[in-house]
């Protein structure tokens, strides 16, 4: 892939703020951000990569972003992943990236002013609260089950979520609730935007999970009467799942984007590692199946890559993208889960110990398997596509 | 990937061409290009190509081809690759395509005008004469057996090759064979054209090999005391093997190209018949084990096709691609395989029968994990330039 | 595991024999047994095999077998399958050994008489007419559509069978036939004993299938009005899927022992090989991604054999051992397969070759992932079983 | 499996005490034994293990221990391992089970009486010290640096050992120690007993590791001019190298069973919480994809079980059983990896979560690919010896 210049002195301005600024940082506390300093962290790290020139390079322009498209963001949200803080570095870190997404697309301009802008800056984060405990939303967002209901100059909502990343300390919530018909058959949901002070939004308990880099932790948020005024309904009523469409696609690029980073990260150290040991009489980095797990991992790192780039030209074209944004995030969670797998094996005992990241790496990125579409989710739809095109032609 | 309205057209009157007339007879024959009439059946199918203005679509347009760089070549290969006698079709078929690939960047103008123009033409079949029986040159080219010796006016050429590809009716071949150095050691090879009616060279019978849509077949070629004249010399003396690799990356990515046309055939043959059947009360297609085998293999066909994409931008950029070659050629040889197998096992019986065209689709391809290189040995080299790239990185 | 040493002496002369008399004619014909003389072969074979003292080793004693078990049986059948033809050497071949199972358990005296001693001395073939085509019995025996109607003194069968391996040539028929209900439905099928000569009763025609190693092919054979005698129903009326059931068990567990003979050789050839080939420097088989290749096959070849031994444990203790069969067909079936192509791969060029066996064992090998049931259904079975025992077990 | 009347009341036991007393401990600290009470909690656990009757089960019955082989242990040890605290309430963790194993075989009467019988009763723990820090023994035992000179009445020791499992807190060290030779050639270790209280022998750190449920960690143990007096060699001088042979077979093989317990629950929960979970219309347990899944793990869990059973019947007999401790080892470790990976995958966003223990259990058993040799190093012997016995029987 041929990079602008300009593209290219972002990605090299954000590989020097990610190598001297925030990978120390990563290191010494393996990869807890709260353990880190949270909040107090993010807002460090944030004023450097302002002054490095790199701080949400893919928000809107006039939100101060820098405005970059699917495939410029590609190679810098790499860098950026290169630690698991850099994200949080660049304001590039989910939620908070999808919801500016979202929200460049669908916010009103009142909306945009009060969200948006201080969300690109980094003066707030956000949350986006879709999942519930069973039988509600999971996988299956038919499920939804949190209800807003009209009343007078607004909506009123009732639920409980599960696995809300980012909530605690969120300073603002987009929450999908279901405006019409039951759970699990036809019927429409509608997103709210609400500030965390809202009466009756609690952030009940942060859910244990192996991943810790995520700053705000993945919590569990409960809805008692809570109030959404007219002005803060994001979108048309009953449009939410379609917006969530919107939301979704470019959110599971990013996350292949950042975690590519990472698992880049956890390869490298394992190379070195290997061109650096010797046993049964030669360096490990030559004997054959050292080599196999590394070339294996160049290839799924490459395919990871390739068909990321295939799926941002779609979405960059204007295209929904749904069958290549479902195989690249498909390939890409089982490929780089596989690649820090290796790195882990290549190590040995220091793969499975907290003195080299490789380990960490593996922890993180474990969940992005489930993240976003567990991988049996989104192959179901791939089949169910490829079925529905196939025999489309072959009756043709 | 946009694709121009120039290419299109060749696409579409390719595949017009290739389900209409090329298919039929692939399948009557279950994909034995010799039973299905040999050269004989060429001349016809290329006349029938020429008339679709698809002929030779690779070829340099000064030859008579339509000069079609990699990125444009692929989609076009990928439709005559759909049947098995597609690439003879079109005359893209290994061993022809990477010879004129060859001859078009090292000929003299003279070898161009005897060797290349008829070739492009269709007029004579060629081969290419490298590997040989062990202990030779095989996966190994270093272990080169095949000795030229200089004598007046030219060479004299002994050895024994194997495994030549089309070489029972080829019009030429081209040669390679030591003209210094020892097996096994350093040394240089040079590569001669030698027309079949050359004395000495002998082609003593076929290797009988699982595949066989490649007409004129895998063959021993005996060398005894043939001279070669100096003008028959391809390229300099000793710098065989350098352009054996100018020949080796578009030609693995060709075989790509070619053989993901063949494999999307099974795989949508295998669809369509699980959209047809029924078992334990529901249709095979709806069916979660049946859906996870059709997801896997849009997996794979998509991320095959992106990595030769990715390989091809760069070749057709001037770049040798060795790593992204090696990387796609790997991963394909074994993605397609994949999906040639689960297209058979989602045929069931049917699909290990001759009823359906999917057990000889996976027969033709399996040797691809062989052929251009074991993945073994590209797993070897990609290995070796990651650790050289990465401990470079590392160490800067 | 211990061995007796009579029966260590029957797998010795087993092994003699396979080696000296029948792999030479394998080899011979690259695995076509139609090729190397069919039924005419079948009574040489056979001779030598009674001469030898291993013939029928697991027919009934007074039927004039060796009354062997299923755990004895594994070694036998095993040395039995190193070559292709083996099995038909000593009558254990499928369906005839199955149907020696099968007939012992069921057949009245006369029966007996009539239909399984002459099965068990190797007068005759027969045959098993179970499957269908769509929409009839597959995977699905429940879509049985082949129809006994009563009639005076006996029934009337009319449908098609297909895949009917062994069919041609085939003494008698063991012939499926709905007696009750619907197919796709509940209801009955009932087991009949069909001469060839039954007027009515017609092979049609032979599929042609990847493997050649079965006598007699796998046909397609129609049932026109065919008239059965009462005498000759088999069992009880509408038992016909029980019974089909107490000849699958150990018909898959004979499966896997024969096919992990012919895969074993495969991979001794291939290992065999690679101790004889040197490249890059160094013997092939002292490279580490060939012996990661040798080392899985180790791995698959052992514990394809202890899934076996611990399945024949439980038939032999009189168990159904219905999920362990499954579980060790399903295993095998994909094992062996993985050792087979594994083999190839280590050959090069000559494991696409029928210069060496391991391309046709490779061959034969690939459609027991499909026959006596898809590794997909018993998968299907698996886990229905595995989610009953567990849930029961966590409720109680 | 036959299991007699006595094993089978061991193993209820076992289970009974396991479920009721020590799994809540274990769920409520998310298996961090440390956290959970550490040497307090296992000698409360013990004392129930001791009450129970099934204390020490492998352990000489001349000790306290019931002397169950090696067959008869695998069901015990699997339900002890149902909880990742359990075989500490039996006493058959790592490394004192090993110990044990090797004290029994090679101790003098009065190291019996001083080292064995304690550890046996639970009165103390012990450490196996034999790995050390690059580039000194890890993989490669004959890399061994730490080096034991001869003084008058006995040896001083100097070295430095990493990842010695259980030292904080053990009451003696089994060390290996260089006695003769250089690291990486030839040469002779021996084993010396040390009492923790031994002057130079000091645990300097606790390595994190990603796995907390071993008590004492797994640490840095740094020997600066320790000395041993002759009574506490432990075998013979220079026959170290030999002795961990002995202990490693079967300590391979109980790992192993440990193992398969512990994922055994993961997988149990897992099937439980698919059988209770409705999503896109249907219970998930009766999905294909997730039907597969489960279907996959009963595959690996019985496969795992069969090769343990064979590798043991070996070892009971008397057998090195080299090639079949080293299959089972890898096999179970890898299989073992992925039922636990399944489990999680199964369970969505709590398989990642603490709510559930598979997260856990995953993260205990990554290091057993790693642990008691990488896979890599176990296939590259089983290729080795492989080649050897073909090569050997093909000759003969």
């Amino acid at each position: 892939m041929q990079v602008s210049q300009e593209i290219q002195s972002i990605v090299e301005r954000t590989r020097t703020l990610v190598r001297e600024v925030v990978l120390p940082l990563d290191d010494a506390h393996d990869g807890d951000i709260e353990a880190a300093g949270g909040d107090e962290l993010r807002t460090r790290l944030q004023a450097a990569a302002q002054q490095a020139g790199v701080f949400a390079p893919h928000a809107p322009v006039d939100c101060g972003g820098l405005g970059l498209g699917m495939v410029d963001r590609a190679p810098v949200f790499e860098e950026a992943g290169y630690s698991l803080f850099g994200p949080v570095a660049l304001n590039i870190n989910a939620p908070d990236e999808g919801n500016i997404h979202l929200l460049d697309h669908v916010a009103t301009s009142a909306q945009r002013e009060r969200y948006l802008v201080p969300l690109t800056r980094g003066e707030v984060r956000s949350a986006f609260a879709m999942t519930e405990p069973a039988p509600g939303a999971g996988a299956d967002p038919s499920m939804l089950a949190t209800r807003a209901t009209r009343v007078d100059g607004g909506w009123v909502l009732n639920g409980l979520k599960r696995f809300i990343t980012g909530a605690d300390g969120a300073g603002f919530f987009i929450t999908m609730a279901r405006t019409s018909g039951e759970p699990g058959g036809a019927g429409g949901a509608t997103m709210f935007l609400m500030p965390a002070s809202t009466e009756g939004l609690t952030v009940t308990r942060h859910v244990g999970m192996v991943d810790t880099s995520m700053i705000g932790g993945h919590c569990e948020v409960l809805y008692e009467d809570a109030f959404v005024p007219d002005e803060d309904v994001l979108g048309g009523v009953d449009e939410g799942f379609r917006y969530a469409q919107v939301r979704l696609g470019p959110a599971r690029m990013t996350h292949v984007m950042r975690w590519t980073g990472a698992v880049r990260r956890a390869h490298e150290v394992a190379v070195s590692y290997v061109a650096g040991r010797e046993a049964f009489g030669s360096r490990l980095a030559d004997q054959g199946m050292v080599q196999q797990l590394i070339a294996d991992s160049e290839i799924d790192l490459a395919a990871t890559r390739a068909l990321l780039m295939e799926a941002c030209r779609v979405l960059d074209d204007g295209g929904r993208g749904n069958q290549q944004t479902s195989i690249a995030k498909t390939f890409a969670a089982e490929a780089l889960h596989r690649v820090a797998d290796r790195a882990q094996q290549l190590c040995g005992g220091l793969g499975v110990s907290t003195e080299l990241p490789v380990a960490r790496i593996a922890r993180e990125v474990r969940p992005f398997r489930i993240y976003d579409g567990p991988s049996e989710v989104h192959r179901w739809s791939i089949a169910r596509r490829a079925v529905r095109a196939i025999t489309a032609e072959q009756g043709a």
